[in-house]
């Protein structure tokens, strides 16, 4: 039992993804015996971040700055556009520090089964993007899930009209990866868009 | 790459027992996508318990009050004190509702090699209380670990002066354990203290 305003805090910390109820106590515990070296900093980060986020009204991406430091960077080549689902999808890709260009945020993928539809997405701001005489190429980098690309391949549709070139990530084998643990779609992937050495 | 104040506030998450990098980023895009709902009231909630919280004074327990509700609350049998090692398994004794008198948090368990002696532990507050004319029994609830049963054993000699009695948890098969599963310890430990039905 913990009491009163530890109680709805653990509460609040357990609705975290990958934290039940039994790990959100612990953290509680664990931030309660760290007061002044974590529980006060995580409290003014978690402050600071909830009151100056925003979202970027060019990309959908993440930031304290609106347009978002990415669409601002005047050395990033605008040229290109990478469409992910997610802001995290686009960590990642910063992550690597081996694209360039500009990202768009879709904010999520079509699904039926959700009732996502192509209005729940950031599509509409994309087309009027891509039309810019600025852009040459849309790379759509959507999960290789059944609904990234089906995503994907709605996207494709909608942006014909607007003469960029349009491409999508390679599959094949992930680095360090053994053939033997690999599936078959990802094998026989790999084997279609082979490369001569 | 996350930015400035997301890329702190990752930092932070990440240093919470159970997450990682990864786990964090992804908890932290859950919060800020549910900014109003979630991020908000856990701020808030999180300063509240930082700015509020106590350690009791009699019993260590953590809670908002000192002396803490339980020292405090005079329907609870103060005849009998249950020494535990951490606040986390005060909480689990709570939850059970099968106890019903006074606590007392240890702040640890005797360990040579993280180098905790006694002095570490709140055990002379602990033999003050159990000296009172009031408590009669000090039940020792530390865990069936070595350092834990180390530390049973210690306070359990410390405590022979006081003229109280000395009792431990039961050992045996836990509800709804199967045989099969159990390690050899257990079930020995649990066919000496067998008892006629």
């Amino acid at each position: 039992m913990a009491v009163g305003g530890i109680d709805d805090l653990v509460k609040l910390v357990a609705r975290l993804p990958g934290l039940g109820p039994r790990s959100a106590r612990r953290a509680v515990l664990f931030l309660i015996k760290r007061r002044e070296s974590l529980m006060v900093p995580l409290t003014k980060s978690l402050h600071d971040v909830a009151s100056e986020i925003k979202t970027c009204n060019i990309c959908s991406n993440i930031d304290v700055l609106d347009p978002c430091s990415i669409c601002l960077n005047s050395k990033r080549d605008c040229s290109v556009i990478c469409v992910v689902e997610d802001v995290a999808d686009l960590w990642a890709l910063e992550r690597t520090s081996s694209f360039k260009g500009l990202y768009h945020v879709l904010g999520g993928t079509l699904s039926a089964l959700d009732g996502v539809g192509p209005e729940d997405l950031s599509i509409g701001n994309l087309l009027t993007r891509a039309s810019s005489k600025d852009v040459d190429e849309v790379i759509l980098a959507t999960s290789a899930t059944v609904d990234g690309q089906t995503t994907a391949h709605y996207v494709a549709e909608r942006l014909l009209s607007s003469n960029v070139k349009i491409s999508k990530l390679a599959h094949g084998v992930p680095v360090g990866g053994e053939l033997d643990y690999l599936d078959d779609g990802t094998l026989s992937a790999a084997l279609k868009a082979r490369r001569v050495i």
